[in-house]
């Protein structure tokens, strides 16, 4: 298991007219924590796509306890692990910076697939980063 | 219970560089079940909000079991029912028109809020609509 | 010069905290309009982009006139020309059903380019479509 | 006028079935830099609409020369300046920092208004910090 910590300010753009960020948006922050944590274990999805791997999300869940707002500074906590040879599961954590409020927590789980879509194993090097 | 469905036809920009629909955009087309089963059943969340009654989405689920693509239409077939007083649930199903392809369920529960943040209970048409 | 008209729904994910339609949305709604304005010419964007011509934004603007506001009914009225060989251009109006209030104008150019991203003509089928 | 600097990564989410950002996504990217613009200057928006003056944008301009790609590092460079007492001009420009190359330029306009939509007059320090 690794983890890691990264950092996004809510977007006007990511509002809603309950003047509280959107729902959605909340799995695009955790799109941005799986990232970082995959560049900052020295394995960008970038590189992993262009070896012929992607990781499309296969389930997806939030759980929202209080609302971000705009301009808020948001901490991304997350985990992630392998949850067998061909999948990654990465759990999250959304904190308000100002507070250390808890907004949110959540759950992606990934299947390891080629460009053509047919299911296949992680590399080696991200299994073992990830075990 | 109640039960309605829709149709959305997913936008090039819902598409991600996978080629295929992005999945925080499947919550977005929920939003558009749950209002026009809400509409359908003769109450606009336009006017639940005039009343003073928000629904905030406190969790959110979705499975996802195939892509969904450019150009697709995509039925949304939601149904929702009273989880308490205070609290809706509702169950969607995204089918893909062209051949009827079930390509993800999903669920979202709700609580009925104040402008201020106050839990509430529905209104009474509203717990009759679900119950 | 071909025309067309559609309609969609403003949806709450498309608000923000100003409680109106974020302005961003409304080049998402062109993309609609465009796309059924192709789709009534019979010839939709995603054959064309099967024979391996894509039709990148190179330009767009948008002037706000009134706020569109969630659950709208907004028409986007299309018209589309042949601007050079390799050019179209795409103007819009969004018009609120509701009182046919002129909420936005806007404009997009698109350049006609190859997968690889080279500069290609558009088919002859099209060219005559909006010559 | 003044001017401003900042830096956002291209999202997955952000990206397009062609494999570049989606144009639309430019203008939140511009939201972020008339944002930080404001904030470095020493007054946020998040104030100044706790002030009671918002900044709906009236029109929106962008010229795209280069496709941004996922996972991009963009340098937005934004400045300010007052186009009358009412209404504020920001000028944009997307840098990738990887080469410097420019991937785009834009515009938008914005009218100062209070909550109910009513035209009104940008606060005194606003307007002496762009004038």
């Amino acid at each position: 298991m690794i983890a890691a910590s990264t950092v996004v300010r809510v977007r006007y753009a990511e509002t809603d007219q309950m003047g509280v960020a959107y729902h959605a948006h909340y799995f695009a922050w955790f799109e941005v924590g799986r990232c970082e944590l995959l560049r900052k274990a020295g394995a960008t999805y970038r590189d992993l796509e262009a070896q012929g791997i992607l990781l499309p999300v296969i389930e997806a869940h939030c759980r929202y306890l209080q609302p971000g707002r705009y301009d808020d500074e948001l901490e991304v906590r997350t985990t992630g692990r392998l949850a067998s040879p061909a999948r990654v599961a990465f759990d999250y954590e959304i904190v308000r910076r100002a507070d250390g409020a808890r907004l949110a927590t959540g759950r992606t789980v990934h299947a390891a697939v080629t460009p053509a879509g047919r299911p296949c194993r992680l590399p080696a090097s991200i299994r073992s980063l990830l075990a």
